[in-house]
């Protein structure tokens, strides 16, 4: 047993590091300037970004999340693991470094599951930013915990597919670089319950495709890319844009899952590093009733709880990314669906005492805790709520002994 | 023992609620469509709140707060908490009733301690709503939960005070008819503790004050009222402005703080009730894993945390209240303190399992669920952050021990 | 809306205080060492008891939980609930009062549902606590929470019933002067699912039935009374020891579980509330780290917890206990199942914190906070456990929306 | 990074494993019905543990936690931790391996800073097992959390110490085996706080030594152990019996700390395992309301609670054990303080809900849940509370930052 990170690893988190306190820590203020204007619906892509992305593509700080060689680093899970939590620090930072949510996973998709044409048309570009995706799950008109409720239709006609349906909380949806929908719909109803539905590409300019409206989070935008509500109505798509082949949604769903919650995780455990450092500094500079507040018992118990949270919460994470390494998604599915549930919640809890710790300073926009705990919060529903998860544990849990005899 | 409400507060529990059916409920939609224009800093009255107003003052349903018999139904605390619960299902309903924060408390501190002359040029018009009010407590530079650090100058020269400082989370802020903010300072520095603030009245268009900026709550903008920051530079007011008497801040504060707690908890249970009727509609309504959410034992757990939460936070107010009415504030030290940490807890926990049920849709705007859990959490730090108040009971409990023996 | 107590509560709260002062907590110590031998399977009755049983009833503090004014004092329930309350200070006092569970609930159910000759073989020798008596329901074979599982059979054989099964957590099954227990058996396994049961009265002394063994609860015994497990083989009783009439045990447990989960809850919070004194004199008495552990704000803040935890159980005790006043039983089916669950819930908490605060001296026997823990840990469980109140509570929440249209 | 075990590490699980299988569940009744006699004080050595103890001995599974390969085989802490765990499976287990506490970390005490003699008269008896030690640092008189407050004194005369005191929680302080007594006293209350205290070697049999009473847990003997009060009048022993040096007892107590929180912790994680397992089997087993306790999602949830909590703990255990066995105890003083509150916890939640599970069933004996659960909220308190434990986190955390300047 060795928690040692590998050389390179250690080597990478040493330059993203760097990257961050030269590049992205400096910006933080400018960046929330330029979205301002998100408040009006105006989603712009901000003015230094790209400068940024040329910078990160420079220092070899580029599409590190890609395990296949053929694209970077060629890192595993378990390397990849500490820089995505690097970059979680500042919620706009993976996209400097091409490592963001969903395009992350919507590119490994079509790494693993495209035809070499649909790679080339897609996966080419969002490999170099110049085109963003987004995938389109959750309908709001059923209860998407269960992906089997999935209505949206994919229906066959002739040399192509036409598309009907609502899908919500598409992530990209406002970005001014969308370029590429990748959908999940019901295309054989008639089938098996995991094998009725497809996954197809819609290219964003395809007729029919309407983005209804944007969907702040709290109160939060989350520019440039936002979150949105889209309307398929006839929307017609060539044959040879469905993924992998017809009734394969769920494979191709599962296939993408495990990585890019490994990935969510990595970069909410920065992310509450960041709220816990800033109650820290907090507690240190105030005083009340004659003692500075970090001297005071009750600030002790909950740093305390808030170290070993974050850490029990890595340690898990670690684990996760180190055993699909070894054996793939499947050999994590447990620990998959514990770390969906585990990780946000305890994002949750250390955004939420940092809050208390900040009083009126921590629910507005000054210290970011507020948008902090908005991602927090949502992030216990994204991909899946924790009952879900949780199910997915119990019955794994359960199978070991129902092959035993079942009395005590 | 009987609890029982009395006969003219059954009477004003159905009137209120027939004019929430009539009046309030139905305008819902079309008041977030007229504040959405606070997300550019704009901030306008709604149209449709004079009428509104107009009818609940005929209806006979106003300042229903005040226990003046000489201002309207002179209610006791206990017989105007149920009707604050059901003004709280709405966020902006009380305005309509005059019986909004911080206008309400601001009322009952002018009514108290102000002089004749200060209550004709402000409490009059605060009784009709033709103006707003703010109470500028809290300061961004020192932890003001402890309140003996407030550090704004109030000091005399000659027939004036002049008032130099900084305050925050000043509610009414942007409030369009925002007419006059109370402001707690230090007055007399040297002397004891509790006797060096005052509190005095400055009209919002004295020179030298200035509104610098709004703040979003959790990202959200709590229109028309809205909360600023506000910058008081050498501001003068003759000296008449002062209420009571310098050094005698501390007295107004804990004289108004008493019922203002007991109306926001009420409102929060008739928020956290309305949150509670919207997730069980949401569970009866969806499916998943071939059965309704609301028959899946999970949920039965919650709703019934949630049932009984909300039950026992009510009855913690109704008799705060009671005490209150029996023998004033002071006779309700532990339960004000009591009611102010478990009833914005209870909320936050209700919005909270109300989020879990909706999924995606209880995050964004749709079920108005995520700006009620920005107010739930915000309502932990208002008036005092949890930690202050449970030191006030603690140190009332142990009281009753240290002139024992202190050996078990 | 008054939370004051009736004056007749108010005096015999005075009373049973100072009765408790005088020969309740003087003799506790007397009490755990007459005990002792409990550890070895011999349960003795104290030998004190009954000379506190006849002071009691000479001070006329006897049988007052039974409303009947014929037996008694006629309380209410909300008038006998603080009197519990002061009983429960003490794990034995309330059988000095005659008004320890199970015999309360017994007593109720035979003067309620007895016939005549029942009342007076049985009734009669209980409320001079000449006789103590045992409710048989759970059993160790299914899940008893479910109640439509009870599976002993009570089976018609000419001129008796002849009853066949087994049964645990029979509290007074250790107890020298037991002399009867009420079964809740299955006699009509085709009737509709709540008319299977019977309940029938079975004479200790009856054939067949075999005390198996004591119960220990988390290693107390909980003497005198104790807990067993008990075995009916082919007991035989007379026809008329069957109370009310066949396939009316689920009217009958009904009937009698309002009140006792009254009583269960109040003298509940009677020793928490002694946790609670327990914890705050030790924190008076102890220094850790240079100050007095009662200044550690830590322990200010779960002071404070526990006090508004208390107060909230309380208050909502009181409320059920008055529902049940006005409208019996069905009138509170929400507030019994959802005392059920909270009243145990804060005393499981009081407790643990005060156990916390004590160091190792709160898991031994010093102080007796690892027996209440035992007790507290315990009514989670008796009479149904937590999720089967809170069901109940769930369905008749949802009920109130399921006749509405049920879309959002 | 890797998170497989070293090859020896694997067998040795494998083979401790074997060994449980064969000798230790197969006997767990036995060694009930042996200890039985404890509840009347009476407390024995079990029949066939020295039997067992020379299986163990002759299968190489003896003394494994000693990482000096002089006395076995020299396991890391990381390696050694999962043995711990497989044998915390059993409450007496460990005693079997001569790898229970408090003999292990008293062995390891006498290895690293007694002096030849020291060793050659009871470390070598303890390391066959042929007598037992005990640990005496809590004193009933003073808040132990903090242990500059131990009283106890030992003073210097002529040749002599002489002790003077009382101890509390003297684990094996009723084990027949006793020998050896290590005594934590003031030595120097002149010197600075650190160096003020010594430990020192005190034979049972000294006279002086006096056992008061044994100290049941919740109600529980843990016989063969036991816990004892003990006091010390005037004991003497030869000043050779001073171990390192007067005023070095706190450096002592240190460099004991370390690896035995980690294996309190590891066999915390194995009990959990067990009650999780437990668990899991009657919800199997159990039908309620028409469906297995195991289909309801309130149990899904809670089982996946369950397991992610204690994959959790496990991994913060062995990271930390990593931590010591590459820089020492120093390099993992926040991971030891976080082991030590977080795993008690995780351990009583689990055996809570497990509890919970078994309704009536888990309070009792009978599945062993109350004793487990004893232990669990026991390890709150054994070695420092939750409190100081997290006391000592906040303060290294808080320290990184005291040096920057403290303003945000």
């Amino acid at each position: 047993m060795d928690f040692r990170h590998a050389p390179r690893a250690i080597d990478l988190m040493a330059r993203v590091t760097a990257f961050m306190d030269a590049h992205i820590y400096p910006n933080e203020e400018r960046f929330e300037a330029e979205m301002a204007s998100a408040a009006t619906g105006d989603f712009r892509y901000p003015t230094f970004f790209r400068d940024l992305q040329q910078k990160a593509r420079a220092a070899g700080l580029w599409n590190l999340f890609l395990p296949d060689p053929a694209h970077g680093m060629g890192l595993s899970n378990v390397e990849y693991a500490p820089l995505a939590e690097i970059m979680g620090r500042v919620y706009w930072a993976p996209e400097i470094f091409n490592c963001n949510a969903p395009d992350t996973g919507n590119m490994e998709l079509l790494h693993d599951y495209g035809s070499e044409a649909q790679k080339a048309r897609w996966l080419t570009p969002l490999l170099t930013a110049e085109i963003r995706s987004a995938y389109c799950m959750t309908e709001p008109a059923v209860a998407s915990s269960d992906a089997t409720n999935i209505a949206t239709s994919i229906r066959r006609d002739g040399d192509h597919y036409v598309i009907n349906g609502r899908k919500w909380w598409t992530t990209n949806g406002m970005h001014p670089h969308l370029g590429i929908l990748i959908v999940m719909g019901l295309s054989n109803p008639e089938a098996p319950t995991h094998a009725r539905h497809s996954q197809i590409l819609v290219p964003v300019e395809t007729g029919g495709v309407r983005i209804l409206r944007h969907l702040p989070v709290f109160g939060f935008h989350e520019a440039p890319a936002g979150h949105v509500e889209v309307v398929f109505e006839n929307v017609r798509v060539p044959a040879d844009h469905l993924i992998l082949g017809e009734g394969r949604g769920f494979e191709i769903a599962q296939g993408r899952l495990g990585p890019g919650r490994v990935h969510h995780c990595m970069r909410s455990i920065g992310a509450a590093e960041r709220a816990l450092e800033a109650m820290c500094r907090r507690l240190l500079a105030r005083q009340a009733f004659g003692r500075p507040l970090c001297d005071q018992s009750v600030w002790e118990q909950r740093i305390g709880e808030c170290r070993t949270q974050i850490e029990a919460a890595r340690l898990l994470v670690y684990r996760t990314a180190w055993l699909m390494d070894e054996g793939g998604n499947r050999n994590a599915r447990t620990e998959i669906a514990a770390i969906k549930v585990a990780v946000p919640r305890m994002f949750q809890e250390v955004v939420d005492t940092a809050i208390q710790a900040f009083g009126g300073a921590g629910v507005t926009d000054d210290f970011g805790l507020a948008g902090l705990y908005a991602r927090a919060r949502t992030m216990r529903l994204v991909d899946g709520p924790d009952e879900v998860h949780n199910r997915t544990i119990a019955r794994l849990e359960l199978k070991r002994y129902r092959t035993h005899t079942s009395t005590e």
